[in-house]
């Protein structure tokens, strides 16, 4: 017969870290960091509270802020897409990634881009604005263009700051539209972004020849492409 | 020959009120709020600092939160336009105030949507949340539609979202391109956005029909009218 196992099964400091973040994490998800506490983290851990403080001195502050680091990591390889096939594919792909991540984290993450919140900081304030300049910077450098000029550069930001608002919108409204729907209308969105921009900026009409030509014609874009198009075919000079 | 002026006017206590205010509101305008101090506001106000706290008990917090509600009033005031003429001239006079108010409240503006400091509350957040609804509500009752459906709404906000993304990327690159420009840019996006919709959704392609209808061919937006129309003739069967 085996002995049985401890009551603690011991764990290496990188481990019981990682376990802590763990726990603390799917409880930040779900709840505004002000109704999670020190205690419910240990509990869910299956570990005391001293030992929660040992790892974490700054306690409940200390935890969140790393709990916000890690998600922002994991956010951040959301738009860490390999560099092959139609553009808009590689975007929807991102797009599931993301949504997926907001739907696993949604009250936290709420919670966290409303704001007011008590353990939001400067450096909580940075973490966000991290994960925003992270994802501008994976979309610019699958648009294979060379040094984005800064309409191309505002236009992926501002996509990036509707997306953020739609997503806010979308766990307000019960996750409505269902995610697949609210990803496609997010590439439109994107598409009729970066065509409105077109019209004034050379740079960015090379990026959305460049994207619509990569799509294959009866493919799940090709609508919106046949859509699109006219209006570039109008501002022709640029292209 | 007249007296000398006492060193205090006389002020009413709703005078005085608004006078601290103005005074905060200057100071909260172009720094961060843990830069200013509440003996900042009152040597602004030529006030003493125990005049300030009479006023403001709650002292730099009360401050910051009335002097946020009273800014946040002028913003909505923005997107108050009258409802005359071609539909895109109203929102491109909406945007010239928003615009203006951006410019002229450079730093606090950024520090309070950045997030993250010490003066920040759900208050305050829900201060910042009730002018995002209220342009909202502003914009879709010019659209003269019914009541407006989730897909319409959504498309709103989300360009509501990118304005404000994109205020906060013209702040960080020096107030580059000039407003004039950023206006018609960001009203092209708007176009874009609700035409990227009106595909999806059939109130939205009545509202770009009617809007459109309505701009002048040779106006400031006959230019985009006419890039957009062919893409709406396009998705004829929603028109």
């Amino acid at each position: 017969m085996t002995p049985a196992a401890p009551a603690y099964r011991r764990l290496s400091v990188e481990e019981r870290r990682s376990q802590l973040l763990e726990a603390a994490l799917t409880l930040f998800a779900h709840r505004a960091p002000e109704d999670v506490s020190l205690d419910e983290v240990a509990e869910a851990a299956g570990v005391s509270r001293p030992l929660v403080y040992r790892y974490f001195p700054g306690g409940k502050q200390q935890l969140y802020e790393a709990a916000l680091r890690s998600a922002a990591d994991e956010l951040e390889q959301c738009f860490d897409e390999p560099r092959e096939g139609p553009l808009l594919i590689r975007l929807s792909r991102a797009l599931d990634r993301y949504l997926a991540f907001v739907d696993e984290h949604d009250a936290g993450f709420s919670a966290l881009l409303q704001g007011g919140s008590v353990v939001e900081t400067s450096r909580t304030g940075a973490i966000v604005d991290g994960v925003r300049r992270a994802a501008a910077e994976h979309i610019l450098s699958h648009l294979r263009t060379g040094e984005p000029g800064p309409r191309l550069r505002m236009t992926v930001r501002m996509w990036i700051s509707a997306v953020e608002g739609a997503s806010l919108i979308w766990l307000d409204d019960g996750k409505r539209p269902p995610a697949r729907e609210l990803r496609d209308w997010l590439v439109e969105q994107f598409v009729a972004s970066l065509v409105a921009t077109a019209a004034r900026d050379e740079q960015t009409a090379g990026v959305v020849r460049a994207a619509l030509a990569l799509e294959p014609a009866d493919g799940p874009v090709g609508a919106l492409a046949r859509r699109v198009l006219p209006v570039l075919g109008d501002a022709g000079h640029l292209l």
